[in-house]
């Protein structure tokens, strides 16, 4: 149940708006170790419904799932020298265990390819026992500075894709096919739109080839990575000595990827639709796609209304819809109403004495584009149907109406760099802009702006016109998004 | 694939059988880091599927899942003194993290009641927030000396199940109910029989007030405890200071409950129908339930087979069984046969020409009761509900056959305590005698045995006539279960 308390408006403050969302709709409260949270079952109920999409998608393009241990030895993510300089200044470390000191510290893993790679090289002998296509959902522990509900923790809940191949290029198709999975996933589940692409080499991967991501702009017009899709080349096969047999015998290396989504996205979706009034959850991923509010002034109504709402709620069940009667006593309507709003939930039947005269039902929208009503009366008979129509609907509207709001907050084709620094810091969003190649200059904008390369987009969302200059006046090689980032 | 390897047997080595099986049937392999195993995809599907049954069976009674941290500051794990004292010997502990030395160091759980008390305290306030009734999926590490894949490992993943209620006979209801569904599990879906009952104060839960357990009997004679449910008492309320306000307006405890099952199910499911063959793995949660093994001679063959194989594909998918078809190129059937009987696969399917013109498939079964064809020639036309029914009744034959097993291998009514070290030496098993209730003499029994109490067994268990002597000579003052155990 949610406190009651008044929420923070986003304009006035989204980052206060976002905490105090996450702490009303029972998604997440903080912990007594420092930048590890708790999942709520409601939050936790949105990421099973998320894991379930998309271990149905990983298990449809061939993946197996598998468990490797949460500890690493030093030495063993010591063998990537790139890869050891990205993730060690962050680990936390096992010294003591079973009332002893151990002979080698053991790293709480913040990614697995230093497990899995010394383990998965011994079952690969030939060219018949690949492709490998393993993905794994755990916890991984990166020791941050500073930590946000989902966004960034200490400790999060994440899948890792592990992959090897025969080839560069097979490789680069599983890395690709997998950016594509998730931008589906992020698409059609999430309603949140994503531009996809490369990231540069300040942002790839540490040990990697090349590092391909997600990027969403949230309502506040800062940008989040919300997935990424690795080609580490040969580097982890060279640094654990993973080779297999080819058809014409020669021994040689294979060719891995890896791929992540964490918890973070549970943060996206709430950035991407939530408003003044709370969270606003996508039907696909809502714990409760409908909530039944029964109005009741005596027993006589109670058991009246209970029944109906009881009727209704069978056929909602039968139409594949998630379904929850709050029959919460001491408790009055409009409380009830409130505490929906604010946990997001799609959209909600009150159900009275009158309307069970008149065998219908009001049905309540939590999310209104423009030219539709908030409110409409409803006949009993055939509800689940027409609700299933009409929450498949409130699917492409979220997803349409997120599309509208990231374009709008997208500007092309700035090359003058006094303009680009005043639009940032005014207004935020989506730059398409130049960029001579140059980390020197990637880094000075960062120094300056705060704005960030987030990728350097794939063909379909590049601009009809690429920029010829950069931002730093130099002649621009290819164009690139670039955002103020979380 | 398997290795091609032969395995020792049962009756020669049963734990030497035990880690061959795990390995050649790609259940788990050892990791770098002692005493963590990795389970393989084969394995690790087996996981999935039981995760799934209980998960559901968890949320039908009314538990929703949540997540809570990986590590807990060391002061907490002292609150509960008999708690800490319990767990404290075998716990891992980061000490360095983000480059830097913890000002407290961080206990990795080992289980989650000090994590969860001090923080779902917050969200209990009067008994509407009650009962609170959590699970969670996790990993947890208990630094063990003698590890074994899947029965005992530093690293295990496990569901824990919190709650919370009103009264001590809300918590022991609850205690009981979940205790029945860990049995409900276990001979439904494992079909590994089971005695429930409650554990003597040694193998109580350290800080519980009284703890359940189910106990099976593993093909070598010796005990598995295969789940725990324990009533807690207050004892972590008051450590936790988690208290409501009574209906009447009284501030007061709560109490409360934990249950789990972990990763050892798998071996449990392992030694109770493994044979000198392999695995042999019940229909329900068998990663494939049938496997089509495709014959051919030449390309034409070939075709001819595989477009055959398919439409039982097809058909099996259709009755909703788990197929693979294995068309493997460079492995002739008879590896094939042998890889998926090692790795227990209830049903194979050859299909070759000769079955493709007779518009038949031969029908090979992994476990033969007495009376039953190993090999039975099917018509393929309805072959799909034909193997659905023939699987439901493998399901049944194997409980029905463990079952018998088990009780070919309890023995009641042994007082005399000369007698009772020869059998449990000999032969091993469970053994139904008297105790007389003194936690010198169960020690004493131990040390002279190995055997321990397992359990002293539920009503419906308890034999007819309860034995008047413990094995001291003392009179009993109940009947308990004793055996050797894992």
């Amino acid at each position: 149940m949610s406190n009651g308390k008044g929420l923070t408006s986003q304009s006035q403050d989204f980052s206060a708006w976002y905490n105090e969302v996450v702490q009303q709709a029972e998604l997440a409260s903080h912990s007594p170790v420092r930048g590890c949270m708790v999942i709520r079952p409601y939050g936790y109920r949105i990421w099973e419904l998320m894991q379930a999409a998309l271990d149905e998608m990983f298990k449809a393009t061939g993946h197996q799932n598998a468990y490797f241990p949460l500890f690493l030895p030093k030495s063993a993510l010591d063998r990537e020298a790139e890869h050891v300089e990205g993730f060690a200044p962050e680990t936390a470390m096992v010294t003591h265990a079973g009332g002893a000191v151990l002979e080698e510290p053991l790293v709480v893993r913040p990614t697995s390819e230093a497990i899995i790679w010394p383990i998965v090289r011994d079952w690969i002998h030939s060219y018949r026992d690949l492709p490998v296509l393993l993905n794994q959902w755990a916890n991984v522990v990166r020791w941050e500075m500073r930590t946000r509900p989902f966004l960034r923790t200490t400790e999060f809940l994440w899948q890792e894709g592990h992959t090897a191949h025969v080839s560069e290029e097979e490789a680069e198709a599983e890395t690709r096919r997998m950016l594509g999975v998730y931008r589906t996933f992020m698409e059609q589940w999430m309603a949140m739109p994503v531009i996809t692409g490369m990231q540069t080499d300040t942002e790839r991967f540490a040990g990697g080839l090349r590092t391909y991501g997600c990027e969403a702009l949230m309502k506040d017009n800062k940008a989040l990575q919300a997935g990424t899709s690795h080609n580490l080349g040969q580097n982890f096969a060279r640094a654990f000595d993973v080779r297999y047999q080819t058809e014409e015998g020669e021994h040689t290396y294979v060719w891995s990827t890896s791929w992540g989504v964490s918890t973070r996205l549970v943060g996206g979706l709430i950035m991407t639709h939530g408003d003044d009034e709370g969270l606003i959850i996508p039907p696909r991923l809502a714990p409760y796609e409908v909530v039944i509010v029964p109005i009741w002034k005596d027993d006589d109504q109670r058991a009246t209304v209970m029944e109906a709402g009881g009727s209704v709620r069978a056929d909602l069940e039968d139409a594949g819809v998630r379904v929850h009667v709050d029959d919460r006593e001491g408790m009055n309507p409009g409380s009830k109403y409130y505490d929906w709003e604010r946990r997001g939930v799609p959209l909600r039947l009150e159900i009275g004495p009158r309307d069970v005269k008149a065998d219908s039902v009001m049905v309540v929208r939590r999310f209104t584009p423009e030219g539709t009503d908030r409110k409409t009366p409803m006949p009993m008979a055939g509800v689940g149907s027409s609700l299933r129509t009409m929450l498949d609907g409130i699917q492409d509207e979220l997803f349409a109406a997120a599309t509208r709001r990231r374009d709008a907050a997208t500007i092309r084709g700035v090359e003058d760099y006094g303009e680009f620094q005043r639009l940032i810091a005014d207004q935020g969003g989506f730059f398409y802009t130049g960029w001579c190649g140059e980390g020197e200059c990637e880094k000075k904008v960062k120094e300056d702006t705060k704005a960030t390369i987030r990728v350097i987009p794939d063909e379909e969302f590049r601009s009809a016109e690429v920029p010829s200059l950069c931002l730093c006046g130099a002649r621009s090689v290819c164009e690139v998004v670039r955002a103020r980032a979380y």
